[in-house]
C-alpha cells in the first residue's frame, strides 16, 4: 500500500470576489503545505464561487476569472493543487478543474455531465467536456479528477477512469444542501468507490449563496467504500488526511501526466480525520444559521430587525438570527393592534429577554386608523374584511422597512413554507424583508426546531406558551389559523405531495386525502404564485423550495 | 408547379388550459377545412400552451396533455393538421409536432435543438429529438416538419430535410417577441428558404404569457425567399394561403409517409395574403397592450387601478391599460402629499378626462403623519431623509393595494426599466402591483411612446406638460430625477450596454463613458438586484429584460 496525503480545502468563497477567493485559497494552500500535503483539493468553481449564474454571460467576467486563476497558479509551488475554474471563451465555456503545480497548469478536466434540473442551469452556460481522459501522477500515485455530477450517474467517466488506471478519484463539488443530503452523498460515493475498487476524495464548497447553502461535509472513502475522513458541516475546514492506495500491477491504459514527487513529511496527518455526524434537527437549524449569516455578511449587513408577534415563526427566526449574527445585532419590534392579545406582547418580550436582544413596541393603531379614514369615502357602506386585515399587516411592514431604511438593518422575513404555499400572508405586509429565514420550512417543522432550540439550550429559550398556543394571525377578533386552513399536519402532507413530489390534485385525491380539502389547498397554492414571486429569497433546505427550484407559470389554467 | 393550400392557425392558447386549447384548435381547424385547406398548421406546444415550465415535471400533467391530444386527434378528418404537443414520459419528454389525419397520429417530429438561453429552459424539460427524419405526403406534396429553434442554426435538420426531398418545410413556433424580432424572423427564414430552395411556412403562437408576449406574425416565403403571406402581429389569425411548390424530378431519399389527398376547393384562397407591416413604435406599444390584456384576462381580472402622479410613466401605463381593457375598466388614483406640485394633480386629472377613466384623490398626509409620529421615539434627533421619502411612496402603495383588495382591481405598476435598473424606486412603495407594464422600457422610450400615442390619436391624449416637465419623484421639496441620476439619454445608453449587451464597468469606461458615472450607475444596478427580485412581472420587449432573462446573483462581489 502506498500513501497519499491529501488536503481537503473546504472553502467558503464569495461569488464574484475573484481577488478575495484567490487570496483565501492561497492561504489554505500554504497551511496545507505546512501540514505536508501531497495534493490540495478545492471545490468546484472555487475561483469565482458557485454558482456565478449570468455573470458568466459577460465575456469580461470570464477573462477576469482567467486572470484570477493565473494569480492562483503563480502562488502554487511543488505541492500540486486541484481547483475549480471556468475555461474557454464566450459561447464555449467549460466548468473545469485545473491541476496546478510549480506555477503551471499541468492539466485540465472539463465537467461532462452538466446538471440542468432543480436549481441548476449549467447548460445555460457551459458545454460538456469532451477531451480525452487522462490521469495525473502525484507523489507516485495516479489520480483522476472529476467534477460533481460526473460521479452521480451510473454511466459516467468514473468507470473509464478507474479501468484506465486511476488509484484515487478526486471529485470537486459545488453541491448545495437539502435535508439529509450529506448522508445521501456519502452513501452514493461509498457505493461508487466500492464498485470501482478505487478510493474517492470528495471536496465540497461551504457557505451561503442567495437561496443555496453549501454544507461542506467533504469526505474520503477507501477502495471498499469505508469512510476514512469527513469534514464538519457548515464551516470552513482544512483537513489533511492520509489515503491508502493499492498498488496496481496492470499498466494504465489512459495517458498519465507526471506532476509531482512526494512531499517532505514534517509531521503526521490529523489523528482523528472523521468529524462526527450531527442529527437531523441540528443539521437543519445550522443550515438556516449559515444561510442567514452569509447572506447578511456577504451583502454587507451587520444587523437585522424582526417583527416579533409572539408567534412561533418570528420566534424561530429570532433564535436563528441570534445564532447567526450575535444578540447585539438583532433588533425586535412588537407592533400590537386592537386585535393583539396580551400574551402576544408578553411572549415577544419574554423571548427578547431570553435571547438578550433589544425590543421596542410601536402600536400600528395611528397609521391603521389613518388609512381607515382615508379610505372611508371609497369604502362607504362596505363591511370590513380582508382589506382591513391586509392594511394592518402592511402597516407593520412599513414600520419594519422604515427602521431598516433609517438604521441599515436588514428585515428578516418570518413566513414559513406552509403559509407561503397557500398564500396565508399579506404581500407587502408580513412578507417584506431581505431574507426569509424559514421560507422552506413547513409549519410542523417550525415547531420541531423550536423544541430543538429548547432541548439544545436546556432551558425555555422559546417560551412554552409560544409552542402551545393555537396559531393566529391576530388580524381580527379571535382569529385562528385553523378557521381558514386545515390542521397543519394535514396541510403539510398535502403541500409536501403537491410541491415537493410534483403530484397533482387528482393524484392526491387518489392517495386518500379528502377531495374538497385537496382541491381547496392546491387551488390556494396556484393562485398565490404571483405573491410568492414577489417574496424575498430564503434558505433552501428541501428537495424543492419555492424560488429558482420551482418554475411554475403564474398564468396557469391547469388544475 | 403544384399548389398546396395551407392554413396558418395563429392561435392564442392559455398555458395549462388543455380543454380550452383543444376546443379552440378544433374550431380553427373546422374553419380552415371550410376554406378548402389541404393542411392546417398550429404552433409549438399548442395543446398545453408555451411555455408550460415546471408543469412538465408533473407526470400527471404530461398524461393529461396526451389525453388532450387524443381529443384533438379525434376531431381531425381527411384534412391533416400539424400541432405542437408533448410526447414521451417523465425524464424522457420531447417537444414534438404531431402530424394528424383521419383520427390518427400519422407521424411525430421531435424538436432537436432545445434552446436553453435567455428566457428559455428547454433542456430542463426535454430531450433532443433523435429519431430518423421523414417526410409527409400531403395532397401530393412532400412536406417536412420542423420546430422553432431547429430552423435557426446554420447546421440543422433543415438541410437534410430539403436534400432528402422536402417540397415545403412547415415550422411551428413559440417564439416570443422582442423589438423588431418579426423582421429578424422573416429575414432569417427568407435566407433559409433561398439557400435550401424550398418554401418555408412559419406559424407562431400569439398572446401574452407572464413576462412573454408572443407576437404571432406567422408567414410563408417561397423557394426564392420571397414573402408570400403574413399574418398580422398581436392578434389571432387564421390565414389560408396557396403555396406554389416546385415539382422535383429526383426521388426522395428520406422515407415518405402518405397522409392525404388534395382537398376539394370550394372557393379561392385569401386574395391578399400579406398583412401590412407596422412601424416600430406601433409594434412596441401593441406588445405592451397585448401583454397587459392577456395577463389580466388569463388571470381573471377585468379591472385595474393605477396611481396617477401626473408623470410620464403612469401616463403611458394608463394609455396602455385603456387600450388593453377599455376605459370603463381602468381606475385612476391621485395621491398627493405636502410635496406634490399643483401641476401633478391637474395633469393627472386632465389625463383621466382625456382617457375617459375615473379618478379619485386620496391625500397620503394622514397616514404619512401617523407614521412620522409612531416612529418619532425611534428617530428622535435624526434628520428626515430617504426613510421619509420611502414612507410616502409606501403609503401610496398601501392605498392602491387596499383598493385592489376591496374591489378586485389589479394594481398596474408604473416603473420603467431605467428606474428599475438603478433602484430608483421604493420597494413595497411605487413598485407594488400585479403587472409592471413598462418595466422593460427605458425612460427615453417611454417618452417616444407617449409622443406616439398623441400622433396616433391626432390629439393631446398625453398632456404636453407631462412630456415637457422635468421628471421628479416629488418626495421632497423641489426634487428632480437629475439631482440623483445622470441625464436619461446618458443613463439609458450605459444601462443598455451593461444590461442588454452584457458589458462590464471596465468595458463601458473603455467605450468612452465617464468613469465615475459608469461606476456609480453599474454599482446602483448591482445593489438594486434584491429589489428587482421582488418586483412584479411585466412585458418583455427587449433582448434582455429583468426577470427570467437575466439571472444574476444578489450576493455578488464582482464589480
Amino acid at each position: 500500500m502506498a500513501g497519499l496525503r491529501i488536503a481537503l480545502a473546504q472553502m467558503n468563497p464569495v461569488v464574484g470576489d475573484l481577488q478575495g477567493n484567490v487570496d483565501h485559497a492561497l492561504d489554505m494552500y500554504a497551511s496545507a503545505v505546512d501540514l505536508g500535503a501531497d495534493l490540495v483539493v478545492f471545490g468546484e468553481l472555487a475561483i469565482c464561487g458557485y454558482p456565478p449564474e449570468d455573470l458568466l454571460l459577460k465575456p469580461r467576467f470570464v477573462a477576469d476569472v482567467d486572470a484570477a486563476l493565473k494569480r492562483f497558479v503563480a502562488g502554487i509551488g511543488p505541492c500540486p493543487a486541484v481547483i475549480g475554474t471556468v475555461t474557454g471563451t464566450a459561447g464555449a465555456l467549460r466548468n473545469s478543474a485545473a491541476v496546478v503545480c510549480d506555477r503551471s497548469v499541468v492539466g485540465v478536466y472539463d465537467k461532462r455531465d452538466l446538471p440542468n434540473y432543480a436549481v441548476f442551469d449549467e447548460r445555460r452556460y457551459f458545454r460538456s467536456g469532451d477531451a480525452p481522459l487522462e490521469l495525473f501522477e502525484v507523489a507516485g500515485v495516479r489520480i483522476a479528477v472529476s467534477i460533481c455530477e460526473d460521479m452521480w450517474g451510473t454511466i459516467g467517466p468514473h468507470a473509464e477512469l478507474a479501468a484506465g488506471g486511476a488509484q484515487v478519484i478526486v471529485s470537486i463539488n459545488g453541491s448545495p444542501y437539502h435535508h439529509d443530503k450529506d448522508t445521501e452523498r456519502e452513501e452514493m460515493m461509498a457505493g461508487r468507490a466500492g464498485s470501482l475498487g478505487c478510493p474517492v476524495v470528495y471536496v465540497n464548497q461551504v457557505g451561503g449563496q442567495d437561496e443555496l447553502v453549501f454544507d461542506g461535509g467533504s469526505f474520503a472513502v477507501d477502495a471498499t467504500g469505508h469512510l476514512v475522513a469527513r469534514s464538519p458541516l457548515f464551516v470552513e475546514d482544512l483537513r489533511v488526511i492520509d489515503i491508502e492506495v493499492a498498488e496496481r500491477a496492470d499498466e494504465p491504459t489512459l495517458p498519465v501526466i507526471p506532476v509531482s514527487r512526494s512531499a517532505e513529511r514534517a509531521r503526521p496527518a490529523v489523528s482523528d480525520p472523521v468529524a462526527p455526524a450531527i442529527d437531523g434537527d441540528t443539521e437543519l437549524y445550522e443550515a438556516l444559521v449559515l444561510g442567514t449569516r452569509d447572506y447578511c455578511r456577504k451583502n454587507g449587513f451587520s444587523d437585522v430587525v424582526i417583527g416579533l408577534s409572539g408567534g412561533i415563526d418570528s420566534t424561530l427566526v429570532a433564535c436563528v438570527a441570534v445564532d447567526a449574527l450575535g444578540s447585539e445585532h438583532v433588533h425586535g419590534v412588537a407592533m400590537p393592534s386592537r386585535y393583539s392579545s396580551d400574551h402576544s406582547l408578553s411572549d415577544a418580550h419574554l423571548l427578547a429577554t431570553n435571547l438578550g436582544i433589544d425590543i421596542r413596541t410601536i402600536s400600528i393603531e395611528p397609521a391603521f386608523s389613518a388609512f381607515e379614514s382615508m379610505l372611508e369615502p371609497s369604502f362607504a357602506g362596505r363591511e370590513p374584511g380582508l382589506t382591513q386585515e391586509n392594511l394592518q399587516s402592511r402597516c407593520r411592514g412599513q414600520i419594519l422597512m422604515a427602521l431598516s431604511n433609517e438604521f441599515g438593518w436588514m428585515v428578516l422575513t418570518t413566513g414559513n413554507k406552509s403559509e407561503l404555499a397557500v398564500g396565508y400572508f399579506t404581500i407587502y405586509g408580513d412578507s417584506v424583508g431581505g431574507y426569509a429565514v424559514i421560507k422552506d420550512l413547513l409549519k410542523t417543522r417550525v415547531y420541531d426546531l423550536c423544541r430543538y432550540v429548547n432541548a439544545r439550550d436546556g432551558r425555555k429559550t422559546v417560551p412554552l406558551s409560544v409552542i402551545d398556543k393555537p396559531p393566529s394571525a391576530e388580524l381580527r377578533p379571535d382569529q385562528r389559523d385553523d378557521q381558514s386552513l386545515p390542521p397543519y399536519d394535514v396541510l403539510d402532507r398535502i403541500l409536501s405531495g403537491y410541491i415537493e413530489q410534483d403530484l397533482t390534485t387528482e393524484d392526491l385525491i387518489e392517495a386518500g386525502f379528502d377531495a374538497d380539502i385537496v382541491r381547496r389547498v392546491t387551488r390556494l397554492v396556484d393562485i398565490a404564485e404571483y405573491k410568492r414571486r414577489q417574496a424575498p429569497l430564503g434558505v433552501r433546505v428541501t428537495r424543492k423550495a419555492f424560488g429558482r427550484d420551482r418554475r411554475v407559470p403564474i398564468t396557469n389554467a391547469y388544475r
